[in-house]
């Protein structure tokens, strides 16, 4: 129960059986244009979205390379340590990054990036997070949407995509970036930016400095059914069926069901007796972060996790690492899995002996899901 | 029977079906240095090999951004579609390319090399290809390290490392660049950069303009087992169990079993009446090129080896559209496929009206294999 790689079902599992289909054949064209297809519908957007051998990294470090150039300026609003990732992506990559930054454990303060935008009026591109997998914080990208103003706004959704709603075009997000392998249901491997006209017009006019990540490259090897590269042909197909399975099950239907998985992981980390990390918000359904309680060391929950039950989770990165436990549920889960995971945190926190009610986790887990159930 | 994604061996489609370990696991950091280790033995060599989420192109490309600065002048020697591509590369991320092409079929002339590099002294970084996919040249990197001085010198070996001999500390190539799909049998997803210390000390010397594909930060994520990204735990588990079976045969046996391949397809399409394309080289074993023959339409041979027999062959890329046909024995091939594909080659040549005497190909062919069995 990491925030990713996660889980595959079992048809994605099998897809990665399948024969390797040589990329140019009809037959591999065929999965690979019904997976742009699904992509889109997933991605909510009539834009093309471009496909990456590379991880989600690869595809956010596309939006720097393809939108700013060397020496210019552009913003960054983060709230932990996936968000502060642009800003060594830009600094690497030779872009001057304005850095606002939230506090961890809080979404992104749209208030912050409007002050932050009002004082650099020449600032032209301004890169956030929706789900920042670090702290579980989900931010309010409509509220971002207005405070950026016209600007070009590029969105982190690698944990987010297909686990909490993100109509990027009826929200008008200018670039959406995502990853294979968490609420997409696929091992790690392909990176997705889901690129608006108005981007690709601000690319085509400035030129990139970029050659594997070159969106007018990929994107006019997708439109010719040419990938530019050689495509991950086994990922590709393991993609498309983890996609068929999620329009099976419905984009509103897999929203809803983690809804109740985060509420399930909240109350029962109450219950617990834990405290979580920032305000809680109902659509913060991909990460549950909660404070290690005093006097608890850090790494002994996630270790015991799973020495004793085989659970691995996740512990803090950056500044609050030792300092907090994270359980994912972005993906292929459903109820019986927060319930064997908070059954087993309890029993742990017995363990280092902090008070506890065995069961008082699971059973506000499952008010969760009866009500859920009851409708 | 294309040269790339090829076929998989039982074991690596097995290892697709493992589950999906976190990339923080000891679990995963020891199948992912089991492989470093396997990969370093493979590339023959004591440096680094540097793996990123990415097609082989994408490993090349980080050549030309660790190496190059924008506006650098650098020389690449080429001989075919794929060693152009290191120009274009080049030439998107702003470094100028000083150009020598030798003729396509042809490998790659070390005095044309010397000569341009004669007319060039400042210019310290030199871009060549081991294997050229394009037209099935394989190029003698000896003595175009030694055309090179004491520049920098950096091979494509995307389809030639685990075919064609290639030690890479003895022959002191700087750096080598490959990728899972072809003669390391995995799908494709895996781009491979081995890299000095004397190319490392270049980058560390001059930064690098790269952020995704930095050696540095993948270098440092390698050594202290914390992957710089996500990587794709799947391909990885693949790729182990495909060097595993690499190393199971043993190099030298691997070199051997492409030879007589190579050998084999060559005499049988001399047998089937087709023209080699360029000279004969007993270490171009990775691709055999023919020409297609006068009044035969280029596309007709790829077509029905599908339509009648469903062997996947390639056509000519770039110059050569139409021109040539291509077969592919890099990697998990035997015996067996290269008499199914000589056989249905004498069929379809057949169909087309040319003069064909049925089983010459197949009987020249054996007559390799034969004479390899009795050593």
């Amino acid at each position: 129960m990491v925030p990713g790689p996660t889980p595959l079902p079992p048809e994605v599992l099998e897809a990665a059986a399948s024969p390797i289909l040589y990329a140019r054949t009809p037959d591999f064209v065929e999965i690979f244009e019904d997976m742009l297809q699904r992509l889109g519908r997933v991605f909510q957007t009539e834009s093309d979205v471009l496909v990456f051998a590379s991880s989600g990294s690869g595809a956010m470090a596309s939006a720097v390379e393809n939108l700013a150039a060397p020496g210019e300026r552009v913003l960054v609003a983060s709230c932990g340590h996936f968000g502060n990732r642009w800003v060594s992506m830009c600094t690497d990559l030779g872009v001057e990054a304005v850095h606002v930054e939230s506090e961890w454990g809080h979404p992104i303060d749209p208030a912050t990036l409007a002050d932050a935008l009002d004082a650099e009026p020449d600032i032209e591109v301004v890169f956030v997070t929706q789900s920042e997998t670090s702290t579980g914080a989900v931010s309010d990208l409509p509220a971002l949407r207005e405070a950026a103003g016209d600007r070009i706004l590029v969105a982190d959704a690698v944990s987010g995509l297909g686990v909490v709603d993100l109509p990027m075009d009826a929200w008008g997000i200018d670039v959406v970036c995502s990853g294979s392998q968490k609420g997409l249901m696929t091992p790690p491997g392909l990176g997705y930016a889901a690129v608006s006209e108005r981007a690709m017009a601000r690319r085509a006019k400035r030129g990139a400095r970029a050659f594997y990540f070159d969106w007018e490259r990929t994107q006019k090897g997708q439109r010719t059914s040419r990938s530019a590269f050689t495509p991950p042909v086994t990922l590709v197909a393991q993609q498309r069926a983890a996609l068929e399975r999620l329009e099976t099950e419905g984009l509103a239907a897999v929203f809803e069901r983690h809804r109740v998985l985060g509420r399930m992981c909240r109350e029962g980390a109450k219950a617990a007796g834990l405290e979580l990390l920032g305000p809680e918000n109902s659509e913060a359904n991909v990460v549950t972060a909660f404070r290690v309680p005093d006097g608890v060391d850090g790494k002994a929950i996630p270790k015991l996790m799973k020495d004793r039950f085989g659970i691995s989770m996740a512990g803090g990165q950056g500044k609050l690492s030792g300092q907090i436990g994270r359980l994912g549920h972005c993906g292929y889960y459903g109820y019986s899995d927060i319930v064997t995971a908070l059954g087993a945190l309890e029993l742990v926190l017995l363990e280092l002996e902090r008070p506890i009610e065995l069961g008082a986790a699971v059973g506000a887990a499952q008010q969760v899901m009866a009500a859920a159930q009851r409708g």
